[in-house]
């Protein structure tokens, strides 16, 4: 039998036919590899350079953020084309990978629908960071929660609460989100006041009041706007004066306009109104 | 071994069949070559076409627009195309793309699930642009978020509020909307009285004060209209009364109309009702 | 070589199997291109004739709009079969499609989760337009939104707040509808008294009261129609009163039969009844 | 040339096998055909048989439907049974269906998953049908819509609002459904009472009241019903009384009982309590 | 021609291999027709033999039920099982069933996408009819729907308000259930007491109220409970009493249970209080 | 014919290949059925060691549960080895089980999505039982239904509602819940006082009334806990007491806990507040 | 037959080519399980790498925890390589895999979808644990469960309600969640009083009573900061003040101001406002 095997192996390595197929198999190797090669420089190079077109117009991209992207696809671009060549090599070599893949596709799927939700995470964190949709630092809304950013990574995002809690959340559930910190914004004041009074002096008093924290709190950084009669409600006609802060800051500087409108209501005799109910008596 | 190795390249190359198939390939791959070409060159002219064509009739598409669109679709177009042919070519050099193909596409799937909403975002992003549905300056609300467009991406739209802050939203969360800066809007002021008055004269106070605000706020293009008595409530007859105002105008010419309805009935002493309560007393 | 190439060229041309090969694919071919011809003429006279049977029979299809919908369908079906006809072609050609198929087919489902919105959105459009569900300056109602349709396409429907803002709705998003302009609707006008009064005698003023509006408004197009106490509140009972309407005219005409009826109490000295409280007083 | 083809061709026809492939593909192409004949025959009759005795049986399914019913269920089975031995007979004939199956399958998804909610809506308006849920006529709520159904089609249903709108729904929303047109309906009065009164006068005032009504609206079939305390609420007893009436004729009958019970209050100097509230005074 | 045919088809009947296959193919047949018929036996009596344990164990299955629930199971297995052994013998006829199988498929997706509900709506019923969760008269709540189940089918089930409306709901829709027809039932009566009365004499009072109705109600079938203070409100004390009543009787206990305590109040001169509120009066 | 048949059928038993190809086939029947036996060997003492380790560490299996749980795996995992190893086999023996495996897949992928819901509960239900999430006459909350768990099985649990009705829950439905009866619970008594008290007696006061309901009632198993200040109220200050019980047996202590305060403040003259309301008179 | 039997296998034994394949088949076998080998020992390289990095850098990984994490995916990876090259090498001894793949895969997809969830919980699960998002003893909120961890597993998670319940819930339910647990918080109180006192003053006096408490409550770890007027109320104005404690401490420390501030106020006879009202008297 030991014969029969060495026997057949000198037929084998003998035949030509045998050696023709080693060539062609050999060539189709090399020829796949060195294919693999070129495209994955071509796709570098193409990386780069809408990075760096991108870079100039629509985004406002730091380099520092451009070379963290720039190697990040790289490497995911190196990974599927070796991948793929990887599997080329192999069914030129006769291994059968068609059961194989679709053994392992289904096992794939299986985990796949599990774990689709960690693939949603990080494609969003990409996003996220490509769009340069917030920084570490940054007072957001996303979802029920807001807060301060201070912690952001490919899958999860850490917001803390203004009263110190920490929320946890996958990029994904980070939906639309609203940024406080990216413009100025307006503080809001409405005062209610009783019907019956002159409304232009009421008015004038409210922007006095509102002026003085204009002149003393720096975070306002336009003079206050008077808008008007906002609503005409059961209790009250309703004033609003707005006037335009630093980021993040027009609570507080709510909190001292509606403070100084209540000194200057207080020292001019105005009262606040209550909640107002006119009854008409009736003996049962 | 080298011998026999030489032999049979030699062998297969004065083989008539190994030639038959050469050229058989290479016509084909030629064929294949040529005939995307020409679908392409097909394709793009009805794409062109069709874009014309639309200009004139159903949508209002500027010409800048139109550039844009056009070559967008060319090259989505031409990567699809040329995509095609190479799989057919490396196809007839023999390459088993199959089994690379399948395993390809379940790796695809798993990414796809996660990346499905990117697409889904460019493609609403794309249809917003090509149906005009706002352009970056218009005030709309979507879903819950209502402010002013002030950058719109294939991926994703920015809308700030009045109050400044930054919303992002993807384009695929823009499902509905409602665009405020497209026509001209109502203005609608619902005064509530007390029964009891004539409802005439008071129809007639309230139409005159929106007159005044009519001829001195140019926001106003068209005199108020009376409507009448919108609701008969627990606190009192509420009387309506609309006019038309330029776009995103029409809030601030309800304040005015507000205020000058107050300070009439303040001047002509009719008092805006408080809550209306009948008290029948009982001793208990 | 060339000249092994010009031999091998030339038994191919004079070998009798090629031949035959080269009969047999052509016949297939024109087969195919005929039964495509012939289903095609086929399933269009079909069109044809199930449209035409269609408007005298269920649906109330206007001439023009049974054209527009044929000739819709006719190039549908065309493109579906010439498409099928040309893979076919191409198969017995000797392209082998599968592995081409296969890969556009997994692209296909990627891009297809995505744009399946898209292709809803027209199937929705096209059934609106099949079923005469609403046409341009029809009020409806969908989801949120509440207006006069201005424009209606294949994917979107505008819709315009009858305070001017403009609603862009996908057609997909239209499941459900209502639609004010297909019937007359009744305008509803629920009166509140007080208790103690003589009902017969109140819903006798209220029915006089309406009666008038019938007489000067031809919008009201019945007479109003008294339906007695519609409920027995904590403030008094309410008496319904009901009368038919021109199409969306129904809003205009309540507010009428409320000033007319309000007129009537004054008139008679009958007070509208606001929030009624009995009090049961006790000292603490 | 010429000459090589025509030898091909007559070769072809005296080679026995190739005869031999004719005969066995006739002799298959017919026991395709007389198959799919029995197979539809026996299917029909089934379907025949099921409906007639389901008849008898289960449903109530008038003559007219169930003929309605036969024929649509005759055509989709005989579609489905000659479309799959067409597929037979023309793979028998040597067309290589796979690919251009698998093409127009993954185009078939595409629209599917798009198309998907007209089948929907196809399928549960045939069990609407099949099951007799609603008939034109009847008074049916389904989902946020309630009103009389004026329009059924295998699609969408159409139900008016007794104000008049008309509602446009796809049968596939239409999963559950209330009707009040099947059977007799209860009409339900709930009085209040301030507390104090002697119950069970109170209780027989609103069940005199109540007769009243039955004697003269013949709407109401059964003589009302008292049913006791219901609620003992912050503003005083509820007594509840309800009534069997003809289908969808309860709200009027309620409307006359109340009016029925206020007028025998009012006779009986029985007051009907608005909001009641113990007052404990507090100098402050 | 006719003579090579019949030549071909002599030689055909002549040749050894063609017999050979033809007996091969028959034994084939023959065993899988067995192996079906063996397999459905085996299945058959695991199916009898499974049910009959659970009669005895976990399920309270009447034999009417069993034997249902037996004949239907049987007639899926052999459905199920005849279909997949005609599968294979045409297969091995030789119908190439493949890409039949596939368009089937395909097709079947389409309408299978559309039709899940139904198929989820009768799986649902069997697991409905086989776990005993309700029958028809049993009094249920599930979703937004109460009343008296009037019909039950494999796909919906009828369940009738108490006021009389049927209403229509697929069995799918039937997740969670609550059946008050299953087990006795407390009847709850809460009554609110103003502060400053003796507890322990108000707990004596509203308890032998309720003695009094489970004297004279056979309804209530034990003894009430008085549970004591269940809540301090703004209104008063609420002092709650239960008793255990028959299935779907609770409702009118509770009600007679009212009028008792409220008799006897009244008899004792204590007071239900109204909503109480405490003024402290100030001079504006 | 009958003697060509014999022929063929002798021809082929005296063939040395079709001998070759019978030892072969039954080598491998026989090596997959020897595979199977020992795989599954393992695979069930792997599931018995990986229990029997679990029960001392991780969770807390009670021998009987162990038991049932080890039966049922090594049941499950049985039939799926044999049901692969059935396949293997009948491949071997030359059935095409291809076509079929395909059929029956796009059946069972049909009833798959419908039945999809029942895999869900029962492996659900496996798990709550595997974890010991709840027992029979547990008190559990899940989604919207509470009660005493009165029986379990692998599809459905029943809750029975502390008022007696029967809930069935599929235990796909139970994915978050709420056990009472694994711990000791804080039974939490919210007392609201009016301003102007001296807020040290009072928490007092309330401190001694729970107390002699601990030393009362044995289900409070610890002395009660006096929080302090929980809200400042419009209506006045609400003080918080806790007091840990026996698990299920909170909201009986804190009904005692209600009544020892309210008897204590009646005792000392305190009075519990109403509803307080500042009222500022002003004449109009 | 015997003999026959004996030759043939005598003759595949003494065949060349049976022997070549052979040894062709063990080299492959060997190959691969060689190549698993290795590829094995690089992925475990690479994990145990990548997590001492993360170590240092990115998350805060205790040397425990790598540990279990870099043994948990060494396991898992060394499963999935076994698997691939067990179905490679049953693939070259000749089993058909393929059927029994598909059939597996479509009995799995069946499975799977409902075991998804499953799938999903442990991979959440993980996550939890390679992110640190809380640990066993942090008190936490997810969903509408607020408590604190009392057990974490890969699958469930058991959280504790303050007042005792045991709340389970899997993994892949905990999605955002927030920790309380991982920094110093503040504690809010918002006191509302009466409009017309010394806003001064009063803020003053609310500063002076949480100083008081800092400095008694070591819980409180940084003075407390007045923010000012948060809120124009109805009732009052809304003053606020807030102070940093550590973790979960906040809500004793808020409890101690309250009691702080209400003492302070009852002592300077400062009335804490109930519910404010301005009554207009009017004679009806």
């Amino acid at each position: 039998m030991l014969d029969d095997l060495w026997n057949s192996t000198y037929a084998l390595l003998s035949d030509t036919e045998f050696w023709l197929a080693v060539v062609s198999t050999l060539v189709k190797v090399i020829v796949i590899l060195v294919l693999a090669r070129i495209l994955l420089g071509v796709l570098k190079r193409v990386i780069t350079q809408i990075l760096q077109k991108r870079e100039g117009k629509y985004v406002n991209v730091s380099e520092q953020r451009s070379k963290t992207l720039t190697s990040l696809l790289h490497s995911v671009v190196a990974n599927v084309v070796y991948f793929i060549a990887i599997l080329l090599v192999l069914d030129e070599l006769g291994f059968n990978l068609a059961s194989v893949l679709v053994g392992a596709g289904v096992l794939g799927l299986a985990i796949g629908f599990g774990a689709q939700n960690v693939v949603r995470d990080v494609i969003t964190g990409f996003f996220i960071l490509y769009e340069d949709q917030f920084s570490v630092g940054d007072y957001i809304t996303t979802g029920q929660y807001t807060g301060t950013v201070i912690d952001f990574g490919l899958r999860v995002t850490k917001i803390q609460d203004w009263t110190g809690e920490v929320n946890i959340i996958p990029n994904g559930h980070i939906e639309d989100l609203k940024n406080y910190s990216k413009e100025n914004s307006y503080a809001v004041v409405d005062m209610r006041v009783s019907y019956g009074h002159d409304l232009e002096k009421l008015q004038q008093l409210i922007m006095d009041a509102s002026l003085v924290v204009y002149h003393s709190n720096e975070n306002m950084i336009e003079k206050p706007d008077m808008l008007g009669i906002q609503e005409i409600s059961e209790s009250g006609a309703v004033i609003r004066v707005i006037a335009l802060c630093k980021p993040v800051m027009q609570w507080g500087v709510e909190r001292e306009i509606r403070r100084a409108i209540l000194d200057s209501f207080a020292e001019k005799g105005i009262d606040v109104p209550y909640q107002q109910v006119t009854v008409h008596q009736k003996e049962a």
